[in-house]
C-alpha cells in the first residue's frame, strides 16, 4: 500500500466519524483553526518566506509571486474567512422532504456529506485553509494537494489545522496534505478510487482539463471561463460600455471576466465610441473579426480562429460582429465554457429568449458577468464555480458539497 | 466524423430545441408516442418475434428470453407507463430560489435539462421506451444503446417514437438509437465528450463497472446492490424473519434484494427457527460464517471470503454473525455498494445510530430493503437507482435528470 493509499484510508476512516459529528463540534474545530492560525502565524509566515525566497530564485513571475506571498494582513483575512464559515448555516442533517407513504413508511431525504473530497490547486496558500474550512463545515474530509512552490507554507498550515482538529476532539485526518508535489503523486490521487468521493481541481484551464481527462474518481470541473457579452441593437450603449469595461477590466485574471464581446452590427460604431475611451484606460488589446476591423481600424488586431476559444485572463478582448440575437446565441453555445454570459438589451422578449436559450451556469440581462461568485450570489462562501451540469452548476457553496441519504422509518413493512 | 459523432452532433442540436420546448409540447409528443406504439404494435411485436427466434436459436437462457419477449399485455403496460409519465409534473423551468440581492440584482436558480443523456442497457425492449419517455419529459435528448439481442425490437420502437416526435413538431433526433451493437461502438459512446452530458448504464454489475471505469463522459452509476439486513438482539424476531424473507425472496433478481444478513449472536437461534421455514419455501441457499454454521449445520454451506462482496441476484443468502451494532455498521460500510441497508430492532437509540452511521442511498429501520424504488418513494417513475453520491443518490426520477441555471436580471449593475 502506497503512502497516498494509506492517506486515503485514514481519510475514509475519519470521514465516518466527521459525518456524524454535530454542528457544534465542527464549529469548535473551525474556531480552534482560526485561533491557532492567528496565535502561531509567525511559523506560517516564516515557512511562507522560505517558499517565496525559493520561488524568487527560481525566477517566478511577479504576479505569481504576489499570489504566493502571505502577509500579516492576508493571514488576518484568511482567519476572517474561517470565522465567516463558522457563521454559515450547516447544511448537514437537514431533511429536504419527508412524507408518510400510503403503506405507513415514513421516508425522508436527509443531507449528508459527500465523504472525502480531494482538491488539487496551485501555489495559493490561502486556498489551503479556505478549502479545508469549507469541507470541514460541510462534514467532508479533505485531502489537499497544493502546488510545489507553496509546499512549506502548506505543510505548516496543514500541521496547525490538524493540531486544532485534535484539540477539538476530531480526528486530525479530517484534513490532510499530500506531502509529495510531483506529478506521479497527483496522478495517483486522480485514481484513488474507493477513497476519494469527489476531486475538485482549482486553478488554470490546463490543470482542470488534465484532471477531467485523466481522473477515474468523480470530478467537478470548476472555473473555466470563456464568458461573452452580447450588445444588442436595442441596448443602452452607455450601459453596454460600462458593463463591458467592468467585465473586462475590474479583474481580468478571474474566470468570470469577459473574453469576447458580440456586437450587433448596427450599433457597433455607437458602442465603440463609448467603450473605447474606457478600455483605453487599461490599454485593452482588441482582436476583431473583419467586419469590426472596418470600424476599429488600427485600434484592433485581426482575430485568428483560436481567439474564439481562448480564455485570455488578461487585458485582451475578442470582438465579433453578429447580425442578430439568434446568431449571438448560436455562437455563444458553440464557443462558451458554460460559465457566465450576458446580454445588454432594452427588449423584453430578447432578454427572455437569451435567458432561455443560452446554455451556461449563469445567464445575465443587463449586468456584468463579474457577479458570478458565491458571495455575490448569497451562498456565503464558495469552493469554486462549477462549469459542468452534473451535481452542481455555478458557484458551489456548502450545500453543493453535500449528497443525500433516504432515511426510512418502518414498522415491519414488506413489499 | 464517425456515424456516432454525427449522431451526437444531431442530438446536441436537438437538445437546444428540446430544452426550451414547453410542457404542453413535450406531453403532446409523449401522447403521440403512446398512440403510435399502440396503433402500430404489430410491427413492434413482429420485430420482437424475430429477436426472440434468433435468441432461442443462439441458446439464450429462459429467464433472459422471458425478459426479451414482448406480448400484447407488455406493450399495453409500456404504453401505460408513458401515460403515467405524461401525468407527472414537469420539473423544467421551476425556479427553486429567487432573491433580490442588496445591489438590486434579481437572481433565480432555474431547473434546466442536463442536455444529452446516453443510456447503455441490456436486452430489455421495455427500457427503450421507458428511458426515452423519462428523458423527453425532463427535456433531455437521449441516445439509446440497447443489447444486440433486442436490436430489431429497438430499431422498430425507436423509429416509431421518432415518427411520433416529428408529428408533434419536435426534432426526431430527440430520441435516437445507436444502430451498431458491437463493443467498439459502445466504447466510442463512452468517449463522446462534447456531445454526451451524462451516461447512465442500466444492467448488471459487469456492465456498470465497465462503463464507470472506461467512460470519459460523466457517468451515473446505478443499480449495484449488495444490500444487508442487520437483525439486532432487540429485534422482534417474527418481524425480522418476515422482512428477511421478503427482502430475499419477493424478487431476488433485482438490486434492492438482500444479499447478506448480519445476525447478533444472541438471537441467532431464535431468528433461524422463524426464518428457515420461510426461506425453505424457495430453497434459499445459505452461505454462513463459522459461528452461524454451528446453528445452521447442514442447512448452510461455509461462506468464502468472496461471499461478503457478491451480488447473487438469486435465492442465495450470505449469513454473518456479529457481536453488536457497531460491528454490523463497520461490516456494512466496508462491504456494501451504497444501495439499501436495514436494521431490525425495537431499540430507539440503535435505530437512530444505524440511520446516522450507515453510508448508503437508503437506510431503513424495520422494513424490507425492497422498497427502494422510484414508485415506492413517491417519485412517480425512475430511470434507475443511483449508488453514487455525486449528482443524485437513490431512486432517480425526473428531477434527478435536471441541472440548474442561474438567471440574473439586472439594470446595468457592475461590480
Amino acid at each position: 500500500m502506497s503512502a497516498l493509499q494509506r492517506q486515503g484510508q485514514a481519510a475514509k476512516s475519519a470521514a465516518y466519524i466527521l459525518s456524524t459529528a454535530g454542528t457544534a463540534k465542527k464549529n469548535a474545530a473551525l474556531e480552534a483553526i482560526a485561533k491557532i492560525l492567528t496565535e502561531r502565524r509567525q511559523e506560517w509566515l516564516s515557512a511562507n518566506r522560505e517558499d517565496v525566497a525559493a520561488a524568487e530564485s527560481a525566477g517566478m513571475r511577479p504576479a505569481l509571486l504576489d499570489r504566493l506571498t502571505l502577509t500579516e494582513e492576508r493571514v488576518a483575512e484568511i482567519v476572517e474567512g474561517v470565522r465567516q464559515i463558522i457563521a454559515l448555516p450547516d447544511p448537514i442533517g437537514r431533511v429536504d422532504r419527508m412524507e408518510t407513504r400510503p403503506n405507513g413508511l415514513i421516508i425522508g431525504k436527509r443531507r449528508v456529506p459527500l465523504g472525502v473530497i480531494a482538491i488539487i490547486f496551485e501555489a495559493r496558500p490561502n486556498v489551503t485553509v479556505d478549502a479545508a474550512a469549507l469541507c470541514l463545515k460541510s462534514g467532508n474530509v479533505c485531502i489537499l494537494r497544493g502546488g510545489k512552490e507553496a509546499i512549506r507554507s502548506n505543510r505548516c498550515a496543514a500541521a496547525l489545522m490538524r493540531e486544532a482538529l485534535a484539540s477539538a476532539g476530531l480526528p486530525e485526518d479530517c484534513i490532510s496534505l499530500v506531502q509529495d508535489t510531483d506529478r506521479e503523486t497527483a496522478h495517483e490521487l486522480m485514481h484513488l478510487d474507493g477513497y476519494v468521493d469527489v476531486l475538485i481541481p482549482r486553478g488554470g484551464a490546463g490543470l482542470i482539463r488534465t484532471v477531467a481527462r485523466e481522473a477515474s474518481v468523480p470530478v467537478i470541473r470548476t472555473g473555466e471561463g470563456i464568458c461573452h457579452i452580447y450588445v444588442d441593437n436595442e441596448a443602452d450603449l452607455d450601459m453596454a460600455a460600462d458593463i463591458l469595461y467592468n467585465a473586462k477590466c475590474s479583474r481580468p485574471s478571474v474566470c468570470n471576466a469577459v473574453e469576447c464581446v458580440l456586437v450587433q452590427k448596427d450599433v457597433a460604431e455607437g458602442l465603440w465610441q463609448k467603450a473605447l475611451p474606457l478600455l483605453d484606460r487599461h490599454h485593452v488589446e482588441l482582436r476583431a473579426d473583419g467586419e469590426a476591423m472596418k470600424i476599429l481600424g488600427d485600434r484592433a488586431l485581426p482575430a485568428a480562429e483560436s481567439d474564439w476559444d481562448t480564455e485570455y485572463d488578461d487585458y485582451i478582448l475578442a470582438v465579433r460582429t453578429v447580425d442578430d440575437l439568434e446568431e449571438a446565441i448560436s455562437f455563444i453555445n458553440a464557443h462558451n465554457t458554460g460559465h457566465s454570459e450576458s446580454i445588454v438589451t432594452a427588449n423584453y422578449f430578447k432578454a427572455q429568449r437569451f435567458l432561455d436559450a443560452v446554455d451556461a451556469a449563469a445567464v445575465y440581462v443587463n449586468a456584468s458577468t463579474r457577479f458570478t461568485d458565491g458571495g455575490e450570489f448569497g451562498l456565503g462562501a464558495e469552493i469554486g464555480i462549477s462549469t459542468q451540469k452534473m451535481h452542481a452548476r455555478g458557484p458551489m457553496g456548502l450545500e453543493e458539497l453535500t449528497s443525500c441519504k433516504y432515511v426510512v422509518y418502518g414498522e415491519g413493512q414488506v413489499r
